[in-house]
C-alpha cells in the first residue's frame, strides 16, 4: 500500500480550497561565502508574512541528489511517485507542446532530416529548418498521411522537431528507434520487440514511405527519422486518488500538459502571472483545487542571471496578497526543483517549501528562505507527501484504521 | 529487506531494559496565533530534564499528512509498518475489548437488531439497548449455542455491540457483511468469495439459525447482523523481531490487545498511571522491554478541552522520576499520534518525542515541545524507526555486514 492508496481510501469531500503556487525552479545557491540564495535576496514580505502564519520546511523532489526535469518534478508535486510512474520521451514531447495523449495512444518524437540522391541522411537535422518552415510540413504530412484503421495525427514542435501519434486499437510502444544517430546510411527500419508494438512497427513503416512521398520536392526536409516511442502510462487521476476537482493555470504548455496527464482541467488562457490570478480568482466557485505555475523564476535561472531571478522572485511576492485575498483553506508555495542561476540549470537541492492552514502547526519561522526553512516544522520531507499533507490541513482525509 | 528483516537479523541479548512511555494523542496544536501547544502551555520540569538529557524529534505515526487510528498508531510505534499489518475490523473490536484473537480465529463485530413478525430488520441497533441488558445475552449466545467442529466465542462489547469468534480449523474470513444497512428486509446471507471462507459462511448461518431460536422472546434483540469479518494478520512477535521480553501495562483494553497482537504479556491490573508505575516497578526484574500507556491525554484532547489535557500531561510529567529512578537504560516518551484540543480529534501532526540513554547523541534540546523539537536530533521520522532505534541504544544491535 503507497500513499496513493491512502488517499485513495482516505479522501472525503467538502466545500474547502486548495492551491498550489508553484515557482519553478524556485529554491537556489548562494554565489558568493555566506552570501543569500535568490530567495533570501529578494525582497519578500508576502511569503514571509505567510511563513509566519503557517508551516515551512524543505521539498526533496524525488531523492536527495537526484535532479529531476520538468516531468518528474512536477509529478512528484502532484503526489505520482516519480520513480514509478515514467513518463516515455515521445509522450513528453507531446505533453510539452499541451497536446493531451489518450491512455493507448503512440506518441513519437520525430526530427525532419535531409535525404541524399540514395535515400541516405545526409543532415540529421534539416539543417535546423526554422519553425516557420518546420510548422507548416507537419501540419502537411498529418493532412495528407493517411493509415487505414488507425488516426494519424502531426504536431510540430520546434525547427526540426515534431510529434507524430497513432490512435488506434492495441499499439505497443516497444518499437526502437529509427535514427541511425549518424549520416551516410538511410533511416532505421522500425524494429518492434512484442506484438502489438509489430502492428505500430508496421504503421510507422507506412507512415514514413507516405511522408518521403509527400515531402520529396523539399530541399532540406525531405525525410524524417523516429524515436522514443512512448504510450502513456495509467495515471490514476486527482479525482480518483484525491477526491478533488482540480484545475491547472499556467502559461506554458509542458506545465498544462503534465496537468493534464493527472485528469486536472486546465483553465484560461493566461500569458501573464497577473492573468493567472485573474484565471484563478474567476475559477474560484468551480473547483477544489487549483495549480498554479509561474515559470519565469526557473527561466532566469537557466539564464544564471541572479539578479533577474530574484527579480521574478519579487514580481511572484507581490501577488501573493490576490491569493491570499481569496481565502483559500490550503495555501501552498513551492517550487518542483531547484534552478540556482550559480549553476544555471535544474539542480537536487531541497526547495522551500510553506503551508498555510487554520490547522497547521506554526513553527516559528519568519521568513521564507533556505536558511529558515532548516528549522520549518515540514522539515525535509520528499515531495510526494505534499497533497496528502494538503488534503490533511483541508479536512479531507479520514483517519487512517480505528 | 525492511528494518524488521534487520532487527530480526542483528538482535542480541543483553541485561539492559527498555521503557517506552505514550502519551496517547500528546502532540497539539496553539488555539491561538503564536500561542503554545498543550504541551509548551504544560509545566513539565521533568520532561524538559529529560529532554537536555536526551534527543529530541518529532514522530510521523503513519506518513506525512495521515491521520492514524489507535491501532495503526501503536503498530507503528511497535515497529510494524502499519500499512503491511492491516488489522480487520472484527479484529480490531475484538482486541478493544481486550480479547486475545488467535492465529486463524475468524472474528466478527456483530449489532443485535430487532427483527418483525415477518423476519424483517425493523431497528438495526436494537433500539441501541443498554449494556447490563445486552451483555447477558451475549453471554447466553455464547453458552447456547453449538456448533460441531469449531470452538464460538461469544463477548459483549457496549450497547447493541458483541463480537463472535469462530476458533476452528481452515477458516476463511472473505465473507460479506450480513447487515443490509437498511431496515425492512431480513439480515442477509453471509456470502463468501473463496473456500475457505465457505467454511466460515456455513458456520456463520448456523451460529444465526441458533441465535434467533435462543434470542426468540427478547423485546429488542430477537435478531443480529455480521460485520467485518476478519483473521488476524500474521504479526511476529517482539522475542521473534527485537530478542526482547516484552511486557504491557496499560489500563484500556484497546492498548492491551494492541500488545497482546504484537506478542507482548499484559501485566497487572492498573487502574490509574501511578498504578502504572507501580506494575511498572514491580515488573522491573521479568522483562527486558516495557511500554506504559496513558490515555488522558487523548481523552482531554478529544473533549477539546486544551486546559484539561495540559494538566493531563502535567500528571504525566509528575510520575516521570518514579520511572527515572528504576534506571532505564533507554528511556523514550512519546504518543502514538497527536490529538490537539482545538482539534477535538486525532490528527496528523508529528509527535514530540525524547528518548534518554547512555549513548544517545544530545542535541541542544532544552524544554520537550513541538517547536523545540524540529530542532532534535532524532529530527522527524517515521514512528516505526523508534524500536531500532531504542534497541540500538540499549546495545541490542550487532553491526550489519562486516
Amino acid at each position: 500500500m503507497d500513499t496513493q492508496d491512502l488517499t485513495r481510501m482516505l479522501h472525503t469531500k467538502n466545500d474547502s480550497k486548495i492551491v498550489l503556487l508553484v515557482a519553478d525552479g524556485l529554491g537556489g545557491l548562494p554565489v558568493e561565502p555566506n552570501g543569500p540564495t535568490e530567495l533570501e535576496a529578494a525582497r519578500t514580505p508576502n511569503l514571509d508574512s505567510l511563513a509566519a502564519q503557517g508551516v515551512s520546511g524543505l521539498s526533496i523532489p524525488i531523492k536527495p541528489g537526484i535532479t529531476p526535469g520538468s516531468g518528474p518534478g512536477h509529478l512528484g508535486l502532484f503526489g505520482y511517485d516519480p520513480l514509478k510512474f515514467l513518463i516515455g520521451r515521445g509522450v513528453l514531447e507531446a505533453t510539452g507542446i499541451g497536446f493531451g495523449v489518450n491512455q493507448g495512444d503512440v506518441a513519437i518524437r520525430c526530427n525532419f532530416c535531409t535525404l541524399d540522391a540514395n535515400g541516405n541522411i545526409c543532415d540529421r537535422r534539416a539543417g535546423r529548418i526554422p519553425t516557420e518552415e518546420s510548422a507548416p510540413l507537419a501540419k502537411l504530412l498529418g493532412e495528407r498521411v493517411k493509415i487505414p484503421g488507425v488516426e494519424v495525427i502531426v504536431e510540430p514542435v520546434k525547427e526540426h522537431r515534431f510529434v507524430v501519434i497513432f490512435r488506434g486499437e492495441g499499439l505497443g510502444a516497444a518499437v526502437d528507434d529509427t535514427d541511425p544517430q549518424k549520416t551516410g546510411v538511410p533511416p532505421l527500419a522500425p524494429v518492434a520487440h512484442d506484438e502489438p508494438s509489430k502492428k505500430t512497427a508496421g504503421i510507422a513503416q507506412e507512415f514514413y514511405s507516405q511522408a518521403v512521398k509527400v515531402l520529396a520536392d523539399q530541399p532540406k526536409a525531405n525525410g524524417l527519422t523516429m524515436r522514443g516511442f512512448a504510450t502513456k502510462p495509467h495515471i490514476p487521476t486527482y479525482e480518483e486518488v484525491y477526491g478533488v476537482r482540480a484545475a491547472a493555470i499556467a502559461v506554458y504548455p509542458m506545465y498544462k500538459g503534465l496537468a493534464k496527464l493527472v485528469g486536472m482541467d486546465v483553465i484560461g488562457a493566461p500569458g501573464t502571472l497577473e492573468e493567472e490570478i485573474d484565471v484563478l480568482a474567476k475559477a474560484w466557485n468551480d473547483y477544489d483545487f487549483f495549480f498554479v505555475h509561474f515559470k519565469y523564476t526557473d527561466s532566469r535561472g537557466e539564464d544564471g542571471n541572479f539578479e533577474a531571478k530574484v527579480k521574478m522572485i519579487e514580481e511572484f511576492d507581490s501577488v501573493l496578497p490576490r491569493v491570499a485575498a481569496l481565502k483559500p483553506d490550503v495555501l501552498i508555495v513551492t517550487g518542483d526543483h531547484s534552478t540556482p542561476a550559480k549553476l544555471a540549470s535544474h539542480s537536487w537541492h531541497p526547495v522551500p517549501t510553506l503551508l498555510v492552514s487554520d490547522v497547521c502547526r506554526p513553527d516559528g519561522c519568519t521568513t521564507f528562505g533556505e536558511k529558515a526553512a532548516i528549522c520549518g516544522g515540514l522539515g525535509q520531507f520528499e515531495a510526494i507527501h505534499l497533497m496528502p499533507l494538503a488534503l490533511a490541513n483541508a479536512g479531507r482525509l479520514e483517519k487512517f484504521g480505528a
